[in-house]
């Protein structure tokens, strides 16, 4: 069994990536810490959890950590980046869900986070945990850093278009939607149910912190700089993420669904639907899986890519723990073949 | 007081409608009619109205239609063709929320509806009852052709860009979302709470309906033919309807803020908010406002507008009575200055 | 015109109270007061405020308020009870709606809040807003104490039969449901969508604030003490109590129906519906009645009473409204005769 | 590898009992009805299932049931008791989600029904498939008729009060409350996100089917008649029961707490929460787990129980393989190891 620890399990990727390891096959959770929640059973908390573990919260200073195979960061930003080199030096691998080591300029992170990174020399060797685009890196990576909710759909959507070569670098748009837990586990007005219920708007509009890391990551499949267009959207609901792609095709005769579908045959946690049919942030609840669908309305030059996952699972924890299984050379699909729960 | 009638009322526009107009100081309701339900009384469909109205449904062939001022169609499509040339005959005003005399078109209205239009000689004549565009032409008109609750919202958005001649006519994207009041009054498993909540999903991607009606409207802004690429997608939620436009600016150091409120300055259901803020379906809950925002992210050359609008209200219902206002000579805002329920 | 001031208004009971009375024909809402958004516009807390009012919050110490006819708390407890004797003394009326006046003895209040009451004198003196039992003390009363939202449901259902003197006095049970909104405008992460969504449990089972004062009520209206099970739950909307009310009938053969109509006859905020049809918090959403049906299933002896009323409106300010109205001399249902948005 | 199959899984109940059944280690689901889907691949119908199975839906008659180990009814009443009788004589078990051998008395259940039982003999001879009151007599079984999913919460709630004869047997009150769900996959008007949402209310006050089921159940563990008072609600969200329950202590000193706790030491599938915590839908979503409080408001007389299950989980399709798993002859937890997905 694989030693594993959490570091800040009190959010929403928290308890979601407990929900995921408790029931992996090949992982024993040894520590899970917060600062806040010190002493108290994990099941108190979470009381989705009754009957499934007796672990306690410890204190993130706590040496067991040392002794784990890995540790998983289910932190706001700006904490995993103070800790992880100590880890690193301890032979403690690391999977960082936050947004400490996405961007690969630790300027860029500055500009965005408004403070300086502390450990920027691991910025440029962390391996950025997209397995469809860096799976091989993350075998022998120390460091991952799971991409965001937004920029995991966003770039599973455009990846066979750049890669092929199929579509203007500009103007690219992604017009997204996050459920409500995108949000966190915090006591947030616009948060509340009484605010966000019966409601549908934009926001970050300007400028989302996820911009940059999407914009570096098209880059670096299209192979040149892109400027995206980014409007993230509330909706009135938990869990989920589609993101609306827009891009011009070079050729408006370019086979989309067949491209597409042949990019991610072997794709397990990529699901290309059929021809018509749109992927639905509910069909891919809980599950790792990205649903795409992909059109070119009335046969014009705009093709559209729709792309659902679960923000929680596929854009946070899921995709965790499938890195975590390319390290330690376990199936990829280990511990994650779940199938949502519906309605 | 003013005679009218409600035909079809039974729907979600049609209680929209009574809403509206049992409160309205210039109006009497006389007659409203169902096929389906005769002799009820509309209390007992609808207990909002209890205590508000005794009115009854009647027969849609009941004659007391023809002693009406004006009547509303709160009908689906292919029901109005059908009646409203012997109301227009007997000297009756219509406003026709359908989507009949919405395209000037016939034959298009044809390809797109999968019938032959009934009344083709109406189409041209019919005015397009969007007020800040074709108000003077509302004045004096016997039958308005109510715009559909997406093309309301996008030509709105759009209106100043185009008219200003600020961006390019293509691309033009236009990436809604819905509430699923938008179906209608209709017993449709996709529109069940158990499957439309915790959902988020496009539809309609390769053609809607919407698209010739907005692309017909945008061409009359533009003064040139247009071609949008319009996704709609549906929010758990009941109400509302938020479009988020893309377009690409001429010129990158156009004032967009500056040209907007300008452009809305008199029009009191047209609220351009203030710069950095975002519109929410929630704010216009129940109200005929219009809420715009227009934003240049990171000062690029795609210009964003989002657009908020309650798909019932302002998207049908409340437009409606505005354009019977202009039509009656009333103030625009008669009847309509409803501050939306929040939370 | 009568000159109101708010004291408190940026949270739910305070943006209702502002929706009913910048539109009500008698009232100019002259000073609208908050601790933390001195000099913020109004609209700007609140968005459905845009385009119906310029005022500006005010520092609750303000004088502006000692020139109001009449001042209204949309406070938390234990505001009021400091500030509302000296605005008596300066000759305003108060219509207070938090819990500071509800409980005639200041002992009972000090045990379930926790602390001394601050104006202990005046809890015997306030007059207990509930129109339909206190009409008449209202008409004069200097402060008025606005029933809280379950005991609001709770009597209303409770009212015919324990004034017929038609049950027996225990076991008296209250089952009752409010939407979030309860919970008011704070963030506290029970509140959340995340939380909150696909969820529902009781809540205060061992004692709820609201016991005292129903039993209080209950008592009155029994001319004997009475002792109630009451367990209120918590419900995924925002708006909206239904209160599940269960008695002992002491004759089967009570006409239950015929019992409930006559009684509320003359009550234009309290709808008796129909034998065999049941109220729904959706049909009183943001509307100021209260619908009632009562039921004895099987013909036993257990009657069953379902009240709803909207929380925020008649359970709040919608309440304070109709409270003011009398106070005024105006016609109750003055700025009252909104029709339910729906759906 | 058990055979099974499954006659009618296009509803709720179906496609929860493939999410149970398709990781189920033990089992292979061999064959799945529909008479509308024939020849429909499931993935189809339920997008959820992609990835996960291949099965196509086939003819109700189809021949490979009588090949079947055991087979499952996840169909509406009335068409169990048609089948039933030819997959006993072929030697197949059967487990019936549906109501038609839930009342053992078949009288009773065509008063109820409204149709004669096709099946009489039967009713009495089927085991009702609460396991923690009739988990011996499930192991030798031949039809199981699993319990409807009010039922499952109200005997759940009451049994150790009853079994400890610590109760009145009158007045018994339910007042529960349950998902949309519990209403089927079916196109009905007020099941739609748009009457549902935003809404809480009573219904089949006056009688509900699940009332004689749980008479009897209750009958049988006190071991006497009882009366009880059963009111359903309806929430706004998609599963989960809540059933509240209150009944008169004989003796006030009752330790309810330890009473609950002992009676329910051994099962896992019922959890006895802490004292003073309180069950939510949430918690045991998807989850076959019913959790349970006890609480004696103030110290008086009246004990209120709640009890939280997922209807589709516990109330109906997690209960079903609970008993296939006892039937078996297979540890009970077997394939019902999941964690609630949260938030």
């Amino acid at each position: 069994m694989v030693k594993v620890g959490i570091i800040g399990a009190t959010g929403y990727t928290g308890v979601e990536l407990l929900r995921l390891l408790l029931k992996h096959p090949d992982v024993s959770v040894q520590v899970v810490t917060s600062r806040t929640e010190i002493g108290r059973r994990l099941d108190a908390l979470f009381p989705t959890l009754r009957g499934h573990t007796d672990l306690v919260f410890t204190d993130p200073d706590s040496p067991e950590l040392l002794d784990c195979d890995l540790v998983f960061f289910a932190t706001p930003h700006n904490v995993a980046m103070r800790s992880v080199p100590k880890l690193l030096e301890a032979g403690v691998r690391v999977v960082d869900l936050s947004a400490d080591y996405r961007l690969q300029d630790p300027e860029l992170w500055s500009q965005w986070y408004g403070e300086p990174h502390t450990s920027p020399d691991l910025c440029a060797s962390a391996v950025y945990g997209l397995p469809e685009v860096s799976r091989a890196a993350i075998v022998d990576a120390n460091l991952v850093a799971c991409p965001g909710c937004y920029p995991t759909a966003v770039q599973l959507g455009f990846l066979p278009l750049l890669r092929a070569g199929a579509v203007e670098l500009q103007p690219l748009i992604a017009s997204c939607a996050s459920g409500v837990s995108g949000a966190g586990r915090q006591g947030k007005i616009p948060s509340l149910l009484t605010e966000a219920s019966e409601s549908f708007k934009a926001y970050g509009v300007a400028g989302h912190r996820h911009l940059p890391e999407i914009e570096q990551g098209l880059a670096h499949l299209a192979g040149a700089p892109v400027r995206l267009t980014f409007v993230p959207h509330l909706v009135p609901m938990s869990r989920g993420i589609l993101a609306t792609l827009f891009a011009q095709l070079k050729n408006d005769t370019t086979d989309c669904q067949g491209l597409f579908e042949a990019y991610y045959a072997d794709e397990t946690f990529v699901d290309v639907l059929p021809a018509g049919e749109q992927p639905d942030t509910r069909y891919v609840r809980g599950s790792n899986r990205c649903q795409l669908s992909v059109t070119v309305p009335q046969d014009r030059s705009t093709v559209v890519v729709t792309a659902a996952i679960d923000n929680l699972t596929r854009g946070a924890s899921g995709q965790a723990v499938q890195a975590m299984n390319i390290m330690l050379g376990l199936p990829e699909v280990r511990g994650l073949e779940l199938i949502s729960v519906t309605p």
